[in-house]
């Protein structure tokens, strides 16, 4: 089993977890749409390659763990945490640690081995964002945990191990580093202001324009400030909202079409890029004034490398006012 | 000119540097001693394609810019930070900004087109060494500096764009993020403990033995508890010292000895593994007896992605005590 351990120095925690070095690698050639490999364990008709599914959206007719899903999720075959009882801590003299209690799950895209995600239709893509809330409200139920974090990596670079479109939820028995230090600022903001930096930062970006990459009716999308990323973009609803989870149904099929649009922009960009991305919801015990749950679209063109891991400072060579205005251009 | 940009919700600084968006891309196929390409701007004969050295170990009776030095300073041609005058912030609404005001320079490792740095002699590293402390002492007699790093991108993976052995050094007007957090841990510990953290740690390793890769008279190289990446190791001195820049000829060659057994170790785990590394050494205005500077070699082996950048956690499939194992019965 994987276990948390915790920095002395900089109070950094991180996850060992040596089952994963076992992980099967099957990355296709970037950009190909190769045929449904008869070894992809993602591909329809190879269900028995993976954990039993937790969640599947299929049709009515068909068995669990068999063909007839549009998006199916299971338990991480290779998982950096395991829902394994309480989670405990312990301290070896100055060295903190915690069993690796959590919840590590799969979310398979697409029953065909498509590799680009912006060549899902928009119905696709509705139902894979139908399919993070359902997980996530279903994991929001055990008391034992405090953080969800619905993440992508999407080709080799952007750290992907199996080329077929896939996403992954991880569950934490805290709040990490980066969610705290948003959420302390956001409160802070709050505290100031009596306003929702989120709500504040999109007024000025539809006021300003220069860093916005579209308006919808319930959404927006913009390059932000401090980009640590080229082409960075993060998706917000409009109406202030803290818990991605609870969006309605309506919410979940302008999302799907705001977030087809950005990948397909960006693939008209850069073709086949590289991509992570994460939507952000507050945890359970979050004052909801304050936070507003939002997708961050983090391309990897360039890389982190030394400068980053030394400094927590990244260097981005382009100006998000640059890549607003080629991301706006872009065909959606 | 770049410009630092504070996100205004995590507070974290990045560089906005759209200039290096131009930098040439010059990487060879892995492991690939290239013959001296006509187009390498760091093999000697072609020192004409960088900005002018700023410090040289070269033969007596040749001139600056020209072959004849062994190692090579120079400004970075595409650099994200600018030594033009003072540093100067402003906020624009809730977006703070500070110009881009730092130094950032290379140093070029070796005359030849080597782009594995485990090729090169011992005293070849002592030299590179010996460069680094010049550059770092020259530049903290500026008084408008706060903040001074050494690091290395190796390798295509880890972020380099040019293939032939290269560091970098780049110098900020901020203590950095990760830095605070380590200096602060380290503060911590001697306050409650009247100890250094990193003494104690390398007492407790040196003892335990199940991390420690190898022990010689003037230094430590260990795989840390809380690991960030796959066969991460650090290499510091017995000694307890603050600042790197003070260290002695003969703490540096032993230095370079140590550097080069586990550069070549790492090696002869992973072929041409690419890697990170970062000098720490401690800002000019800390207090000595809590600090202890140290070498921290990051491989990038596997990539962050998506999780890492969303909670901060690093997910690490090598345990630290497996790695240390592995690189201690690797040939040196």
């Amino acid at each position: 089993m994987s276990e948390f351990r915790q920095n002395p120095i900089t109070g950094r925690w991180v996850i060992i977890a040596p089952a994963r070095a076992s992980r099967p690698w099957h990355i296709d050639a970037p950009g190909n749409q190769a045929p449904a490999a008869e070894t992809c364990p993602f591909c329809a008709g190879n269900e028995v390659m993976t954990p039993p599914e937790v969640w599947a959206q299929r049709d009515s007719n068909t068995e669990p763990n068999s063909p007839g899903w549009r998006v199916r999720v299971v338990t991480n075959k290779y998982p950096a945490l395991e829902d394994t009882g309480e989670w405990s801590g312990k301290k070896d003299g100055f060295y903190p640690s915690m069993n690796g209690a959590g919840v590590h799950e799969v979310i398979i895209e697409s029953p065909d081995h498509v590799v680009n995600m912006s060549a899902l239709s928009r119905e696709q893509f509705t139902a894979i964002l139908h399919g993070y809330g359902a997980r996530v409200r279903a994991l929001k139920q055990d008391q034992r945990w405090r953080y969800w974090l619905i993440y992508k990596n999407n080709g080799e670079r952007a750290g992907a191990t199996l080329a077929h479109v896939h996403s992954q939820l991880v569950v934490l028995p805290f709040v990490p580093r980066e969610a705290r230090d948003e959420i302390a600022g956001a409160r802070g903001h709050f505290q100031a202001t009596g306003g929702c930096i989120y709500c504040d930062i999109i007024r000025r970006e539809c006021e300003q324009r220069e860093r916005l990459v579209f308006e919808s009716e319930r959404f927006v999308a913009l390059c932000p400030y401090a980009a640590r990323f080229g082409y960075e973009t993060w998706i917000l609803p409009k109406h202030h909202a803290p818990h991605f989870e609870q969006s309605a149904g309506l919410d979940i099929a302008a999302l799907a079409e705001s977030l087809r649009a950005v990948m397909v922009k960006l693939n008209g960009i850069v073709a086949s890029a590289p991509f992570n991305y994460v939507i952000r919801s507050a945890p359970a015990e979050e004052p909801t004034e304050a936070y507003h749950w939002h997708m961050e679209i983090l391309p990897q063109i360039t890389r982190a490398a030394g400068f980053e891991w030394g400094t927590g400072v990244h260097m981005n060579s382009v100006a998000p006012e640059d890549a607003a205005q080629l991301l706006r251009n872009a065909p959606a």
